[in-house]
């Protein structure tokens, strides 16, 4: 099983959910090596959602992937491909070259249940153009099983390489992980699965072995776990992990060594008990990253009354 | 199967090993209320081993325990019990009153496979004083399965209530776990069995949920995670995580909220490389304990050489 599994490193996209994408030229060179150096089959390098769209007012060269800035600063590829993410309504198919012309090897299209129709469509033109691609399903705690059920129908007509099961909330365990890996494989049985999680439980790590252990091939991780708050599945752990020859542990302890210990200081992601909490309550960890920014950032008594209040109506947009 | 779960909070008996046990008695009084409201069964106060034995030159009162000092800070008991662990060829039994006239209701023996025998003698003098007793047997991922089954043939005899699988260096993944708990529920079908994980692969939590689910009913954990080198599964997370009516969150957060936080910048414990890598390794972390304690701290990849270097031979004792 271990041997099909390939890990995609989301360190520079989800990560740049935690220091709006502040990263230097110079790391994400040294991830990339590194990365190529252990072995991982694919570095998602960031968005190619449009600036213009985004009515963004600076440049975010990691969150507006621009094909010419990537061909510049990595003339010569190595082993690992380059993935990015888009959101649905937020890409310009101008922006996107033939494959052939670009740097990028994949595209994933990241989507809400609801929005599987508009995902697909993307998937298609994404497809035509050469790339691979995945759908990224997000938030599927909270997703109801009918539903996932009609919008698979779609799915399996589609073009799309591979389906993820995504645990926005870091709120599914490894019984939820299997659970899901089954009703995707018999739904979608012609399909490529995939696995991002989250670490409010600390859980990540268990819930992508549980995933890989169930046939699901692409396994998602951040170098140190970094994404967006409590984190991603660390990919130090899966290179060291995976019985696979091509892995190398060694180049991402260099990459950890080099720079992650320092960004940690500079950043927050993590098991830190907030997220834990709204882990727990399956909830957005939204509330819970503005609770961490402000002053009463350590009140875990506090916030916990605050979420679990029935009188506190969190607006549905944090559900 | 989780209603008969209990939790054995161990913050004081393996986060002493943090920090040679410098914990005030506000906070160990502050635990026992925090963990009482939580509705954990059992809380570790610490190790009932003798000081004359271990030739101690400072007094160290969670190391060694004294039962009249443990009634005048808990003059009175609520919900949770206490126990203490004890190491072979370290206990006096005339430090040790009969249950009726001690603090204590349980008393653990730790002991390496090869002194079951030994262990087993001490259970024998701890049940007869009317307490109840389990044996924990570390470093099981290193024990040969002949071993254990020959061991298990005095187990099978013995008075002892519990038996622990203790996961010392942190190694063992949920599929090891559910291996090893089958193995010892045919090997010894009428004892309860416990679990005692380590996080160096943040393993640990996943690792006692999977122990749960397979039938094991005394769970291990510290609160934070607090415990020796990459400490513990976190008593927050089962308290959360467990369906059971008596658990609550918010006296466990009050405790990490008032203490923990504040402990953790003056202490380490938890995810850290030297760590992850011992763990992944299967050794024990004193290697990885005293890099952290010197200068080279941070050197993740010089660490890693040596380590895995044919050309260094750890003393067996690391083994």
């Amino acid at each position: 099983m271990s041997q099909r599994s390939k890990i995609i490193d989301c360190t520079i996209r989800d990560g740049g959910l935690v220091n709006n994408w502040d990263f230097s030229i110079e790391f994400v060179q040294d991830l990339y090596n590194g990365l190529s150096g252990a072995g991982v089959e694919y570095m998602e390098i960031g968005y190619k959602n449009s600036p213009k769209l985004l009515k963004a007012t600076e440049p975010n060269p990691w969150r507006f992937l621009d094909d010419n800035f990537l061909k510049e600063i990595f003339p010569v590829k190595k082993h690992t491909k380059f993935s990015a993410l888009v959101d649905i309504g937020r890409v310009d198919p101008n922006d996107i070259l033939p494959r052939e012309q670009s740097v990028l090897d994949m595209i994933r299209v990241a989507c809400y249940i609801r929005e599987v129709d508009k995902g697909l469509e993307l998937v298609q033109m994404f497809h035509d153009l050469g790339y691979e691609t995945s759908l990224n399903i997000m938030a599927l705690s909270s997703v109801p099983e009918q539903q996932l059920t009609k919008a698979f129908e779609m799915v399996k007509e589609s073009s799309v390489d591979v389906v993820y099961i995504v645990d926005s909330f870091g709120s599914l365990d490894p019984t939820d992980i299997e659970h899901q890996v089954k009703k995707f494989k018999a739904l979608i049985p012609d399909k490529q699965l995939g696995i991002h999680t989250h670490n409010n439980m600390q859980l990540a790590f268990a819930n992508t072995l549980t995933a890989m252990q169930n046939g699901v091939t692409f396994l998602d991780s951040s170098v140190y776990g970094m994404g967006r708050a409590a984190g991603n599945c660390n990919t130090e752990l899966l290179v060291s992990y995976i019985q696979k020859p091509s892995y190398e542990l060694k180049p991402v302890l260099e990459v950890i060594e080099k720079h992650m210990l320092e960004m940690r200081q500079k950043w927050e992601w993590g098991y830190i008990i907030p997220y834990m909490i709204s882990g727990v309550l399956n909830e957005h960890p939204r509330v819970a990253m503005a609770y961490r920014d402000s002053a009463d950032r350590d009140k875990f008594v506090d916030f916990y009354d605050k979420v679990t209040s029935p009188e506190v109506s969190l607006s549905p947009a944090t559900k």
